[in-house]
């Protein structure tokens, strides 16, 4: 399966860090040491997450027509949990009677979305799908949190996979494994999103960053070795945007030079599921023909999942 | 693929309809004649969704010991978007490195869950899922709503679904078929819930019950026309639990007697995705061998599908 297209959509509205040294006191120095963003975008007060969706869909859409046979949305900051997000693309692109779902591992949707839409391709019941992932994480998230509030932006991104090799440059997956990490450290309460009231807490954001850094080593390599690749054979490794210094641990871990990595955490902040398939559009015009790229993420709750990809010209 | 064990936990807070006639003026008789709802059951206050789910799970470890390499939840009322009631479950057994995810496609989800194992095992990912269903509705509907307030009630539903036939009584999996019709009518307000805020609203009830009724008939139509059996080749008929009034609608188009239907709605109310699967884990031990079970739901949003399955000894 492919990646066939891929498009981005970030709101205008840009967040500096200095709006929060106003709002709760920390400092720009502080947020750059600690995570490395310098700004984040928010979504207007009118929009929401199906319309931040949707905004990435119509990006898609100007790029090249296409038709799917399947719609899977990611996200864990729901505008509406029976309208979902991928319920309202299929709204927008009024399609009939295609198999239509969202889902959320959290900041792990990305990978978790793409299993699902190989599961229909193996089981013959797809071969064009539509992957939308858009987090609306600054309508949960409280300015006022000098833990976590500084931590968001909003994003989102629409990707077509396809069975077979479109005739343009696209994205072979090689292999993606996912797994679910719910039963280790404090996956139970280390950052939680309960929608209806607290918003976004994370009282335990030190066995997050801890987690984060192993488990996004731990699957890069279980990926590399079980596809018999080398970590040197990989040209661009894109891992979930959550902080630029688990970024960094992990990259050293793998002894992955920093050149390779692509990183968008420094002027969007953490996009949620959004945040590395927002890296791969974003670079994806640099690409070269057989260029080999490692996505790896981890979301809170927790989950973990890698995917090979290499480009095909 | 085998539904080979099935379990279900339903709260012990029985609330009336009387209850509703002090909160908000409706009859007894007035919600009968309407929905055939008598009374429904609703989560203590120290409970949620997560908790919910994992009681459904007790009761299946109960059962039979096992063993399960996939996680799959689904809910349209999330207690946490992080840690999912996939994760909390996965929390529950203790067991690591599975693939773990939720979804919601609203009501429908049963089916969208059962597809997603489905293609899990196509791709030769997993061969033993965990589905568990859960949706604690009374949490965002509004009592005093006359409107929607009295429909909903709690339950959950865990399945272990299994590639091979296991070697006791199981009901295989004929056939499933989804789809989205986000894009229909009133899809995007009709009934919607908007967890951080406003709860549940049905401001377009005509139109979800008209959709319903058109859909859940077209797509068991359409599955036993497929699959090339004829509607008198169903034994039992168990659709989603929403409204008795479009359960008998349904029935009636498709020509199927009313003793062929399994209901719950009468004494649970609409439990949500988990309502037909807990209609089938109260009547296991009745189905006898080579019975056949058409399910079929429809969701808010809107979406829908249709499983067949047949019962073996």
């Amino acid at each position: 399966m492919y990646i066939s297209q891929i498009s981005a959509y970030i709101p205008e509205n840009v967040v500096s860090n200095q709006y929060f040294e106003q709002i709760n006191g920390l400092t720009e120095d502080w947020i750059v040491e600690r995570t490395g963003i310098r700004e984040r975008r928010k979504l207007s007060e009118n929009e929401n997450t199906n319309t931040l969706a949707i905004k990435a869909v119509e990006k898609l859409v100007e790029q090249r027509a296409f038709c799917p046979d399947l719609i899977v949305g990611g996200t864990y900051t729901p505008y509406d949990t029976i309208h979902t997000l991928a319920h309202s693309v299929q709204n927008y692109l009024n399609i009939s009677d295609i198999p239509v779902l969202s889902i959320s591992t959290a900041c792990s949707s990305f990978l978790n979305a793409m299993e699902v839409v190989e599961g229909y391709f193996a089981s013959n019941k797809a071969t064009n799908a539509l992957v939308v992932l858009a987090d609306h994480n600054t309508f949960f998230s409280n300015d006022e949190d000098k833990v976590a509030g500084h931590l968001w932006g909003d994003g989102a991104v629409a990707m077509l996979v396809s069975k077979e090799k479109p005739i343009h440059k696209a994205m072979r997956v090689l292999g993606i494994r996912t797994g679910g990490a719910g039963n280790i450290g404090k996956a139970k309460e280390g950052v939680f999103l309960r929608t209806y009231g607290e918003g976004f807490k994370m009282p335990f954001g030190k066995d997050v960053f801890l987690n984060a850094c192993q488990y996004m080593a731990k699957a890069t390599k279980d990926l590399l070795s079980l596809h018999q690749y080398d970590i040197d054979e990989v040209d661009f490794f894109v891992p979930h945007q959550a902080n630029l210094r688990i970024t960094k641990n992990v990259a050293e871990t793998l002894g992955l030079p920093f050149e390779k990595v692509l990183s968008n955490i420094e002027y969007l902040g953490n996009t949620g599921c959004a945040g590395s398939a927002i890296a791969l559009c974003e670079h994806f015009e640099r690409f070269e023909n057989q260029n080999m790229i490692a996505v790896t993420v981890f979301g809170g709750g927790y989950s973990y999942g890698s995917m090979l990809l290499r480009v095909e010209i």
